[in-house]
């Protein structure tokens, strides 16, 4: 342990103590006066973000990876946009969530607070860290950022505008504190720091949130893959099955909320499956199925058990043909991600038993799996979509970052008024 | 790994999704089935609570872990009737805790469900096994349960009589397991389950809880010492300040709302000090204090520096004499645990800046310290006391034992209307 993180993280948690008791208005001008800073700043970033991109052709990054950590002027501004949406949203914190007197007349007040510093641990793209600083700092927290060594200039590079728009309020640059040096050491040394950093979140490929959470003794919060599944209940409306099967699987494979899997109730399979597969195949969808489903159009390869657990992020789908709602529920369980599934039916009944038989951070009844997403569900920009069943589940906004304590106001009640009497022969 | 600890988690998650599906008045009659049971089983379970007695005296245990292993007639009433309390609270389940129809007509619920399966790991006392088994099963989870092999045979026959409960219901017994074999490598077993277990609590000592802290890949909320301080503002009126002195410090010493250490404003020391150092000789508190504490009181020890960190548990505190409040949130924010702060004051201002210096799971305005508790602030029973700043922090009632998620309802609503047309060419 070199210390280097350890002295960084120090930093970061003392400002936290000062953003904590920063208002409303200010922290909403503060990231006003960010966004308005990384658009004054364009030329310095977007030449950072060259050396990047450069840097990354001669190391041999794949056209994908460069195009996720490619920033232009449209970008930018896109950037600085969702800082402005962050800005706009309602505060998280200081509402007294709830209150109660007591019979002795104490009054218990549930008070929002910040978490206090939230380390994000994430990979190429650079608008994270805009985006994670702002939303951190929405809700009274600091930031210790640590992003992918192959987008470093472009993150110090935004980090720089940040910090001017923090000196602007008098509000210390420790807020948002970037762990420049990309040694994996650092991210291992991080993740012990039980003292001082009171979350991690991980966000990026499989592998680095494994990662994170392996070593990890300070809490994290996952947002782990997301294998959805679609089931087409034997009371279905057949076209709004296929276009949310379309819309789910189609309209962007390769993001956390698209289809992976297709399960079809064996009484609908028949009317179903031949269009939805024919459907799926002249947009270029690899299916692989069932043995009924092979039995129900041309060209369907088999499929075989890891393609069930598989989160494809591609063109491909897995089928099943099931025999009963509670089979596909059986399937989910053993399958599923905990992330967003979708029952087509206009059985009620049937939609209840499956809200009720699944346990994913979001069930959708006719509905497309592309809505589990913070703006999409009306919580504005978001930090992820958690899949971790404890403190926030599916998606996190700004209030996802703060936690209700206690504030107790009395006249002096105590619990035992004897122990105030004069002692036994006093 | 043995797999015996797997194969118990996965029967216990298993009846999880079981008990998820009940409803509100079955688990409350199962909790109070569970504590008729308890008491029909009476001398059963005293019989299994005098063989580990008689053990534990065989072992040589000391007299205090004796008294808190030790059942009698009216402990167990005592269990049977805090099992009534938890099934009288309001349920947590199911409630719509918002609800928002967005722009497109989708209707957007957020949804308690239970955590799924929760593990208990915890020291001497049997009545546990019974509390944290009634309030995990209140909010819908199993829980798995490991006790103190001291505690073995006592435990195993609670577990006994919550099963006969749960089989009265026709609801699987694995919804309560015991994981009976004392071996701490199940321990460590149970701590790596992630995809099975949700949370482990570890209820105990400091070193049972860093153990399981070290340990775990599952997530922890973790319940540490409470270094309780009591801050006596310049603006107090000092018999209040007295009396929540003495009941935070005097009336029961040995628990985690105790007071450890008290810190006066230099300009209220010398009115205030005097009697307060005389009042806790005057019942046997030994006080270690700053220069300026052992100045105002004869008999005063010289407080080191670990003294400010230490959770005494016992008729001792440790006094500072402070230049200015702001002195007082540091030293808090030095020395704290994050579990409950006082500050005895009439000046509202004070007040505030107090509040929103600390950052502990509960901060007490002229109120006492030993309020920090599920029932003293309208929780109910507690599963603990969180100090862990993440899902809950503070008192831990039935309701900290569930999740919000997501269920939405639509007609067929998609994200990307255009993924349904045919394809270019189609």
């Amino acid at each position: 342990m070199s210390g280097y993180v350890r002295a960084l993280a120090g930093q970061a948690r003392a400002a936290a103590l000062v953003l904590a008791g920063t208002d409303a208005a200010t922290r909403r001008r503060l990231i006003e006066g960010m966004a308005a800073r990384l658009e004054h700043d364009r030329d310095a970033i977007l030449a950072a973000n060259a050396e990047d991109i450069a840097r990354g052709r001669g190391a041999g990054l794949g056209s994908a990876l460069l195009d996720r950590l490619m920033l232009d002027a449209a970008r930018l501004k896109g950037i600085a946009d969702a800082l402005r949406d962050v800005a706009a949203q309602p505060d998280p914190l200081g509402q007294v969530t709830r209150r109660e007197v007591r019979p002795n007349g104490v009054v218990v007040e549930r008070q929002r607070v910040p978490l206090g510093l939230i380390a994000m641990i994430y990979e190429a793209r650079p608008n994270v860290t805009a985006d994670a600083a702002a939303l951190c700092l929405k809700a009274g927290n600091a930031v210790l950022l640590r992003g992918g060594s192959e987008a470093r200039a472009s993150n110090a590079a935004i980090a720089a505008s940040l910090h001017a728009a923090l000196r602007a309020e008098g509000l210390p640059e420790a807020a948002v504190s970037l762990v420049a040096d990309p040694a994996r050491e650092h991210v291992l040394e991080l993740l012990q720091l039980t003292d001082l950093v009171d979350l991690a979140i991980p966000r990026g490929g499989e592998s680095l949130i494994r990662f994170v959470a392996e070593h990890a003794r300070v809490p994290v919060i996952k947002h782990y893959k997301g294998v959805c599944h679609l089931y087409v209940d034997r009371a279905a409306d057949m076209d709004k099955a296929l276009g949310l099967l379309l819309d789910g699987k189609v309209s962007r494979p390769g993001v956390c909320n698209a289809l992976e899997t297709l399960l079809v109730h064996r009484d609908i399979a028949q009317a179903f499956l031949p269009s939805a597969l024919a459907a799926l195949k002249a947009r270029g969808v690899e299916v692989r199925g069932c043995e009924r489903t092979q039995a129900l159009g041309p060209g369907v390869l088999p499929a075989a058990d890891a393609d069930y657990a598989a989160e494809f992020l591609d063109l491909v789908i897995a089928v099943r043909v099931v025999d009963r709602l509670e089979d596909a529920l059986a399937h989910i369980a053993c399958y599923g991600s905990d992330h967003t599934e979708v029952i087509v039916t206009d059985d009620p009944h049937a939609a209840e038993a499956f809200v009720r038989g699944t346990r994913s951070s979001a069930v959708m009844v006719n509905a497309s799996s592309r809505f589990n997403d913070g703006g999409q569900l009306g919580l504005g920009a978001e930090i992820g979509i958690s899949t971790t069943r404890l403190h926030a589940y599916g998606p996190m906004g700004a209030e996802s970052l703060t936690i209700e304590r206690f504030v107790v106001r009395g006249e002096g009640q105590v619990r035992h008024p004897e122990s105030s009497l004069p002692p036994a022969g006093g």
